[in-house]
């Protein structure tokens, strides 16, 4: 918390003091001006690497392009591994993916999606790659490749990028249909599967029969499907009707549905699975809002929610309630993931803010100290906590923290300290 | 149109010869590995670059991110201007806006949206410029920054990028206001106007009060606006009993729900106004959703419709009726952006290889002519042309229009040229 944020979040009190839901909006919105560029050099906006692996399996060199959180670059976050998105058609849709993620996965968007390492993978022969069996051509190469993505792909990502086993995996039209290869053969290999508008017509259904078969046999507790369905019929079709037609040129969408609605009926299997139909889009243009719905269908219990209320007068929540719904929640989240996740520093150092802004300065120790016992060594948490000394008066306690965050290197508590030193 | 590309598309086209929906999507695929990075150093993936101006109004020097559509650097496209998108609180919206637009309008989404330059303005001291009024501190300076953006901003991009006329503001929050601000006193500025749940209560609702009149005052012919209203509301209100509560709490919501109603009402003053309230989102996490929606909302006039029909083989459409579709459609995205705007070479290439996919030479073969007309210095149109004449097996001519390309630095045609020559 520097100096500008604190003189912003005075001023800002002082206009609204007693219009709790404006501030924290005034104040969520200065979240913003911390947003930097992932990397810049040059004055570019750089989001992200093509990293390049040489593949035994596939006998080729194959790019990978790589963003990776801002967050991952603070020292704080040495030890954090982030869970990954593996995106077929890499570049196509990398762009769009990336800035959604990050987007959807800031503090001022509360984390309706967790931040995410996104690993798109280009095509080298795509025909060849995203088909499950041979027509014709090179096609027919898909258990290769996912052998490919599975044993080289996420071992060199997860060996080489902070990045953790909690694996999602999406892809479009031949994409999709790899990515319903990979659920009904490779279930253990990701938590989370999309596909947007699956060629589930491939090979006169070949796939769709087997993952018919395989959503009666299957277990797939832990696991969740999203499907997405563009409009690709005539005009005077619907998804109704459509499915009584029998011509080729319906039978793209007549496979999806018939998944879906089967997926759908089959309850036994655990899947979490959740559909959508897009009236209004086409085969190409459906990628971007089926990412978009696929990405909040996928993380409903990666939001904070429930914490609005805590922020106004008539709150009478204790320090412990507020404490135990934080904690209960990041508990949530680690059985998803499946390993531990702390609070993040900076999401839990916004929280604390808006307390004190709520005049709840006992709420806000208590978080201000939950940062400093999960970061014990970022100069970020004692210097916030010297700010917090600093608003509550207690000088020397202000001085301490700011003296222990110079130690760990803190630049911003140096200027404060001498200040301090100066008034008293 | 490469070699690789016609030995795909004959491929798919021996597997699937009756199937043009199947077909036309497997092609739409192909598009995309053609996508490449807007720029690459080092490996880096770039999206844009950061450019400074000296305001003389701000009296300060201020950042722009600046993302300029890959097609701009072709050389083909040299004359062709741009709309462009001036995006406030712009480091926070930039990457998800650009990849969002980026994805929208390709060839393989069918352009529904346009390719579009992104102006990110990042802030310096965002209470002074994004409100309209002085309440405390340096707020207040709406109108010197909008003099910013009209007078400094907008004449620098449109002078120094390939930016047309045509404008589009957006803004969230207290960028919301000021896009409010922007259209009831510079509806001359813009053509499309973005407010993201606008925080219309600022200043004891000065600007709402202003705008409310300006709807029934002022005529918008020509002008469009999208309201996004997130829910700010205690758990047991609703946007319909939300008007009937008094609190400061929710002065947020009553002021944007109470100037959408009005707008809704309003019919007389030639507004096109569209607004959503997104009941699962914040006042955080509504901005990704909301601008996915507003650019649905500006430009259901950009994407090429009704042309699947004409793919199949019952269709009875003549070329003179294709063409004049895309001549009319051309027309109109002319009529909206207020200048000529030629059909993009690259797109008439992708139908009219899938007319010919589709084996209506005679269709594709007035495509491909449109394109050396309107793109005569163009090495792809004459290549293009040439690989049309290879599929109709007229050597001589596909040696002609191969001999142009190269002419016009074409790298390709010289291979297929030789090719010719070999076997002939």
């Amino acid at each position: 918390m520097n100096i500008l944020k604190i003189s912003l979040v005075v001023s800002v009190l002082t206009a609204l003091a007693s219009c709790q839901v404006e501030e924290s909006q005034v104040a969520e919105d200065q979240v913003e001006q911390s947003t930097a560029p992932i990397a810049e050099s040059d004055n570019q906006i750089v989001i992200g690497v093509i990293d390049t692996i040489n593949s035994a399996i596939l006998d080729e060199d194959r790019d990978l392009w790589i963003y990776v959180p801002k967050s991952a670059s603070e020292p704080e976050n040495s030890n954090i591994k982030y869970p990954v998105m593996y995106l077929l058609d890499g570049n196509a849709h990398f762009h769009s993916v990336s800035g959604m993620i990050r987007r959807l996965s800031s503090a001022s968007s509360r984390k309706v999606a967790p931040e995410m390492i996104i690993v798109g993978i280009p095509n080298t022969d795509r025909m060849r790659d995203l088909t499950p069996t041979h027509v014709e051509g090179t096609t027919g190469g898909g258990r290769e490749f996912l052998d490919f993505v599975e044993n080289e792909v996420i071992p060199y990502v997860e060996g080489n990028y902070p990045a953790s086993t909690y694996r999602t995996f999406v892809g479009h039209s031949l994409g999709g249909l790899t990515v319903i290869d990979a659920l009904i053969n490779r279930s253990d290999v990701f938590s989370n599967y999309v596909a947007i508008d699956p060629s589930l017509w491939w090979d006169d259904q070949f796939l769709l029969r087997k993952a018919e078969a395989a959503l009666t046999e299957v277990n797939f507790s832990g696991k969740s499907l999203f499907v997405a369905v563009a409009n690709t019929m005539r005009g005077d079709m619907n998804i109704n009707n459509v499915v009584e037609d029998t011509s080729d040129a319906t039978r793209h969408i007549r496979s999806i549905l018939q998944f879906s609605k089967s997926a759908d009926a089959e309850k036994g299997n655990d899947l979490n699975f959740g559909w959508e139909y897009y009236d209004n889009d086409s085969h190409g243009s459906v990628p971007l809002i089926a990412e978009y719905d696929a990405f909040r269908f996928l993380f409903p219990w990666h939001e904070l929610k429930g914490f609005n209320d805590y922020f106004t007068p008539e709150s009478t929540a204790t320090v412990t309630e507020v404490i135990d719904h934080v904690l209960a929640h990041y508990q949530n989240i680690s059985s998803h993931f499946e390993y531990l996740v702390v609070p993040p520093e900076q999401y839990v150092d916004m929280l604390a803010d808006a307390f004190l802004r709520s005049e709840k300065p006992d709420i806000a120790f208590a978080m201000f100290s939950m940062n400093l016992q999960n970061y014990s060594d970022s100069a970020g948490a004692h210097d916030a906590m010297g700010d917090f000394y600093v608003a509550q008066e207690d000088i020397i306690k202000a001085a301490e923290h700011f003296t222990n965050a110079i130690d760990l290197g803190g630049t911003d508590s140096k200027e404060k300290l001498e200040e301090l030193q100066e008034q008293n």
